[in-house]
């Protein structure tokens, strides 16, 4: 059985793991009989009010806890996990993604990563096993990969401002319908639009799915 | 287009919906070529740390700020729904639907339901609306339709003490597998057990498609 970690960055679109795009890929990947290692990194949060769209002043939440309610509190901080420990990664989209596991939802091309989603991201690509970034999540792996000797190939649909900053840092963007996939088989990168394009859950859902199927594909 | 209110308790299974089983939900119905139109009631909750387990003392949220999480911010206040505006009614599993929606999880077979749920519920089945209930949910409308004079026949699978509360309060419990459903053609409901026996996600997931499907069945 596969194993595949599912980093997730809080819960909810807006300060979190784009909710339907995590269990979407939980499901594809218990369907497809991979285990699931859900991980998120033990640090804190601003909270988004997901009715009105506003950030709470001074409000603050931790993202390791808040990622423990999509996995059922079944789930690991990521310090600890190692890419010997995996099969392949994977990374949920939602604002926390751009938040929380790198600065780019307000850093833009200037963003850092967080530095133990660097440190598993850079083994699971120097063990040559397969990762997947939905919707905005391409803007991490761009960040922390950009400057490698093979550029990664990405994608995060077709919107031309985000495909720029993602070839600011260094990665070749590809556009991609939401229902599709792009796969960079030198780097064994796959990415899909999701929620950067879906009109709703299906859209999302089917182009998760092709993407699951595509790493494990890729083990 | 049918159109079918999903009811929200907040983000969460320990202390609200069930997250899998709320967006199994929502991608059956979309795949069905269904509207879902989510709401919750606008009322506080208590806060369970999900890494923990632990009820964090003194900590609250509100139910329909955090359901707007599930539902990325296109959700209504319960409220303000009525029976006229759908054509059936489905209530996703977690603690939520035991604490939030009624107090089954504190009070068991003494509980009551919250006014709207209540005055909700009993509008579709006036209607002669269908109306299905997830995992625990099922508890909450043997609270509020137990009383009638055709005793609805509901399934929260085959725990022995759960079904005996059920049957307290005035239904008929069917013993049923994760994967199955149990349908209620006089009162229209249609149950399944999903995580009150699930294993894993697909195991929750095939028994929520099914419902799904039976609940657009019986519009």
């Amino acid at each position: 059985m596969a194993k595949v970690g599912v980093v997730l960055s809080g819960c909810g679109v807006y300060d979190g793991s784009e909710i339907h795009e995590a269990v979407c890929t939980l499901l594809a990947l218990d369907r497809a009989g991979a285990e699931a290692i859900c991980m998120a990194p033990d640090v804190d949060q601003a909270v988004v009010n997901h009715l009105t769209g506003e950030e709470i002043p001074g409000a603050s939440r931790n993202v390791l806890e808040e990622s423990a309610r999509i996995a059922r509190g079944n789930i690991r901080n990521i310090t600890d996990v190692k890419a010997g420990d995996l099969d392949a990664l994977i990374f949920p989209g939602g604002f926390g993604a751009a938040k929380s596991l790198c600065s780019f939802a307000t850093k833009g091309t200037e963003c850092t990563a967080n530095p133990d989603v660097a440190r598993l991201v850079r083994e699971v690509v120097a063990a040559n096993k397969p990762l997947a970034a939905i919707c905005i999540a391409p803007a991490l792996i761009a960040r922390i990969l950009g400057d490698d000797k093979r550029a990664p190939s990405l994608t995060v649909g077709t919107d031309p401002a985000t495909a720029e900053a993602l070839e600011t840092m260094g990665a070749q963007h590809v556009n991609c319908p939401v229902t599709e996939f792009v796969v960079d088989k030198d780097n064994k990168l796959v990415s899909t639009p999701a929620y950067m394009l879906a009109g709703s859950i299906k859209e999302a859902a089917e182009g998760i799915e092709k993407t699951v199927q595509a790493v494990l594909d890729l083990i």
